[in-house]
């Protein structure tokens, strides 16, 4: 579904561009963004890395990651592969779809962040995440300065 | 043709999510699947880093790797992009496609494990791989240990 | 739009098969190429690193490419992806991309060279490049040797 890769299209650019105020906006009302590691999945452990329901939180999130005291400066680069979609009911998709984060340093430095793999759900009339799952492949990661993945 | 796209998008998280049983039914009954470097096929050199043909023989490779020592636990990552597709007649296509895929290790360590060009014959009606040929850039990696790319 | 994809895709796979001499036919007569860093690009400054404008310049580049003393071969890998594809007028249409660029040396290092963000405007009729420009995170990068990203 052409419209789906849109809006990951969309998502990723928002995200590269600096837009994080933009990011809420990629989610319905009560929409749920969840980060969790793939050992964790594999092991049916539903411990996120982090959860936030709702836009209220997802705003919420975006203040602090503005506020924090980021030393570095720094940028992201989103690379989305693979999508698959199938329709959960007439109002709901499913997508699966393979992800690829290069951080780069202010000083130019350009290093794999994360790796991962995208489960969403997604309601169709308004082109709206209900849910997206971020379930990185490594444990290894930057939680706390990390903007959205 | 997005039936193609959805193939090799079907193909990487079956890899991915370590789903290696399914692997061999990617392929039709006599499918070729085969690894080379791009160095060889530049010279002209038929020399395959890995050959398979028909699924028998790609179900004892999957057998092999099952019950191989490896020591270290990992996770791969298919980014697959660029995806070119020709009918080549009534009943086939060929396709080229890019391809990157990270390895993550256990202790979460991401590294790029490949890159290279997927060359494939497909059979339409069956959306199966009749030929699958993975040029990989580099000629460094480890094939003894190494799933399916 | 399939077919801009398709431009996209058919541009990485001429670079990454070392087709140099096509990549002036991938622009319109007068198409400009540019690349410049994000960093500039937010401050405003337009500093391009490479500006080329017509296929005659384009031309004149591949040669010095051509004859220039690389010490060590290298190939290239170019991963693209959430493209996004907007009408400007009825004959053109803007396009934005992500990229990333992986070098492979002689050796078989392989490592992530570049990435960044392909804006685009395209001719629709001829399916054309009146003018792309490769926006690159990084400021580090090897401008000299590099071929066309």
């Amino acid at each position: 579904m052409k419209e789906v890769e849109n809006l990951h299209a969309r998502y990723a650019h928002a995200l590269d561009d600096d837009r994080l105020e933009d990011w809420p906006n990629f989610f319905t009302e009560h929409g749920v963004y969840r980060i969790a590691t793939a050992e964790n999945e594999a092991r049916g452990l539903p411990l996120p890395v982090v959860y936030c329901e709702g836009r209220a939180m997802l705003r919420d999130r975006v203040q602090s990651l503005r506020h924090a005291n980021i030393y570095e400066p720094q940028r992201y680069r989103h690379i989305v592969s693979s999508v698959l979609v199938e329709k959960i009911d007439e109002k709901r998709a499913q997508s699966i779809a393979n992800f690829l984060v290069v951080r780069i340093m202010e000083n130019g430095e350009t290093m794999l962040f994360a790796s991962g793999r995208y489960v969403d759900r997604i309601l169709l009339k308004e082109m709206l995440y209900e849910e997206r799952v971020v379930i990185c492949d490594s444990r290894r990661f930057d939680t706390l300065l990390a903007i959205p993945l």
